[in-house]
């Protein structure tokens, strides 16, 4: 608490640093690129991960574990996903260290090179499809689906905790179908259930859409997204579901024979979020005092302080409530220390996104009632003690949807319709945002754009109306309005 | 159902072998020495880790996670640490693949060749004191009570799935303490938990006891910890506690003031538990038909199988008891497949380690009754299906508590006092187990007895009484017999 958040109106970056390394979520580590999760942003990755994990049986799906290398071979089986992931993939190359002839400390033994290199998976799609053809013969071995959490390494060169890091933590579907049509229905099934955790959850207004050819994963045939709007006006896209087509099943030979005994390839699907998502949530909903964090997902949703003097009835009066708020099934913790003021402490809440205080003095001991206080919009109020559980649980659902209308009132006022290439940039600079505009479907319209304006087509909505147009850039036809944003 | 499993008289490794692979607990990858948990496996393993989870947040823990990648230079910090590690780690020395100049693939570029190395962890105890430095100031500060979920690697030459592989899933806690006293009190507290989660979920009998110096983790002033005794009469270690003294703190010199304003190096601790522990479940309680496993962790522990005939009253039957049972909590898997026969569907639940299961026939529901098979002991038996849920719920208790009473009754007779020697090689030869026998505290006499004997001292057990003899080997005085087997 010793140093302030430097405010969003100043430098939005450093706010961000500033909020994920005081309030306790992450911090850098001594390893280039690689952060270390702390015991809050951890615990709010242990809840997210909970909901999705649910989610993802209640489609059918069961977890797996596959190996954290990949021999280098595998990763040129595909020939776009080996271009995709080969320029930042950390390489193992040896298994063995011994001491150093000088004593100065240990070097890597150049009697223990492997023989054939192993990548540290950037992403598991090449040992899984390996493993899927001794798994798959039948079309009665169909669907599987199977869903991973792991961690995974990128070697990136400029990195930011939760956004962008070497190594980060996720989970990978990855699934194997009979036919085209199903394929397509899992990878479309899985975005869904991304953006109903988005907005249930965190909180989070997405649009759901499909990735031009450039921005598809690398060894996909269409890519499916979910965008957040930030609150500086830039995108951040939160998950991807991806159709594989054939071609990892080609890549890897894995086949079945159909119900007509004849021998097909497995059709794929892919489909992830990571712990980016918590740097999405930071960006959605917190302010220049800290963290803002929605009921759902807070790994402690109430925080009961009390006030200290010199006999402390407050202390049996905070722990009661507390339990009684446990039964109701809340995250609740618990703050008599006497040796911090309360208003410290307060501010310590605020930053770390607790979403009510219960402040509990003598006064209110007295009077019947506590002290409730709203993180979203600090708004305080006296409640009495004989309905507190009843109101809190309220409350927090009200700062749950609170949350959300807040963050859709927000999409809304900053996504923008242009006409123009004229309108787009100054759009683009001055406002920021999300803008659908126009587009004529080519690869060098979207990199002009791109160069010109720093913005990338963000997805092809999956919900905008066909809508005739002409290109913002060429002039040529098109017939519906596509995402526009500068991205994270 | 192909193959058959090999019996265990036959050849206990291979049995072992047969289990794992055909029950579908995991396989062998396209990476030497690396598995690929399946399905049933990992289900196994969220059910331990989410039990021990909760353990360790009742004893005050909390998680978080730390670098995948530890630099060099860290693992030399501590010399005993680097000692016990350095012969057998991932060592990654490049960030970048490059296409061969031949087109033959990619191969590594030697341009993106990393300062210093980073070594994959085999363990946190260095990247996490690093990080504890800037964690800890003062006596506040501490007790520091930090758990980690992660995969490790540990580049063995020989591996067998769950047993020793060169990746594997564990949890380590790592402990900061003002004192000596409350550090060796939170490995005892640990030691205990693992020892309770042994026999209460795993209904897997444990001695607990400390190593002697040779056995003890590198870097570690005391190591405790839990051995089991598999059916084949060879010893298995299923978790250890550390009580680290200060060696950490001095090589990473982490220091606190302490109530008098005195700067003191901080006390460690670490602890734990991987997913070995599948491995040892399986050779405690499995048998020449498949998996046994004890409800309490079992992934489906009540498998309802309908006997299929022309009209099919078996299956709304079938899903009404699922969701009777369901509803009491229990986890339940219905099969009403016709296109396999029931005793093939028998066999392969038997395989699979359920249980508890249930037949529903046409007669059974004229009868109103059920079959009810129980995996432990075979016993079949009908009842009423008005009382299905309180008796399979109570069955479900009967076969936890047998197990592990099955269990003990095995350790027990498998338990030897042996007062010389010649008896010593005799039954560790024949009779193999453990065995309890006076030994004069030397790393010579150890070194002596696992040479001839290839048998090693378990442990110390922290409940065996004081008991005057004389070594087996030297004659030279003892306090108290200690347990010796032949181990995993």
């Amino acid at each position: 608490m010793a140093k302030v958040i430097t405010p969003r109106t100043v430098d939005y970056a450093e706010w961000y640093n500033d909020v994920v390394l005081r309030s306790g979520l992450a911090e850098y580590s001594a390893v280039r690129g690689c952060m270390i999760i702390k015991p809050l942003g951890y615990a709010l990755w242990e809840n997210m991960r909970a909901v999705l994990d649910q989610m993802f049986k209640e489609t059918g799906h069961v977890n797996a574990y596959f190996p954290l290398f990949i021999p280098k071979s595998f990763l040129s089986r595909e020939a776009q996903h080996v271009e995709g992931f080969a320029k930042e993939c950390a390489v193992v190359t040896h298994h063995r260290l011994k001491l150093a002839d000088d004593g100065s400390g240990v070097v890597v033994d150049p009697d223990a090179k492997l023989e054939e290199e192993l990548i540290v998976r950037p992403t598991s799609e090449t040992i899984i499809w390996h493993t899927y053809r001794d798994w798959i013969q039948s079309y009665r071995d169909l669907p599987l689906l199977i869903n991973q959490w792991a961690n995974v390494v990128r070697w990136e060169l400029r990195t930011r905790p939760f956004l962008r890091t070497a190594e980060f933590l996720w989970q990978e579907g990855h699934t194997a179908h009979a036919t085209r049509q199903e394929a397509i229905e899992e990878a479309e099934r899985m975005l869904d259930v991304y953006a109903r955790f988005a907005e249930e959850y965190m909180a989070m207004p997405v649009v759901r859409g499909i990735k031009t050819p450039s921005e598809r994963f690398a060894g996909a045939e269409e890519t499916y997204c979910i965008e957040a709007l930030m609150q500086d006006g830039k995108a951040l896209q939160a998950g991807t579901s991806h159709f594989l087509g054939q071609n990892f099943a080609k890549a890897f030979d894995v086949t079945f024979l159909d119900q007509n005994n004849q021998r097909q390839y497995v059709w794929a699907t892919s489909w992830g979020v990571s712990t980016r998502l918590i740097g999405a949530l930071v960006m959605t909903h917190s302010d220049d005092d800290g963290l803002v964090l929605p009921p759902r997902l807070a790994p402690v949703q109430v925080v009961i302080v009390t006030i200290p003097t010199v006999e402390e009835p407050q202390m049996s009066h905070a722990r009661a409530l507390a339990e009684q708020l446990q039964r109701a099934g809340l995250r609740v913790q618990v703050d008599t220390d006497p040796t911090k003021r309360a208003g410290f402490k307060f501010a310590e809440y605020e930053l770390r996104g607790v979403p009510v205080r219960v402040a509990i003095g003598i006064r209110d001991i007295e009077a019947g009632t506590i002290e409730v206080a709203r993180r979203d919009t600090k708004e305080k109020r006296s409640i009495p003690v004989s309905s507190a559980v009843e109101q809190i649980q309220q409350l927090l659902e009200e700062i749950q949807q609170n949350l959300l209308d807040r963050a859709r009132r927000f999409v809304e006022s900053n996504t923008h319709r242009v006409e123009s290439f004229e309108e787009f940039e100054r759009t683009i600079e001055e406002c920021g945002g999300f803008v659908l505009a126009h587009w004529d479907g080519t690869a060098e319209t979207e990199a002009h754009i791109k160069e010109r304006t720093k913005a990338t087509i963000r997805c092809i909505p999956l919900d905008s109306p066909s809508e005739p147009g002409r290109c913002i850039v060429t002039g040529k036809p098109s017939v519906r309005r596509v995402l526009f944003a500068r991205a994270y």
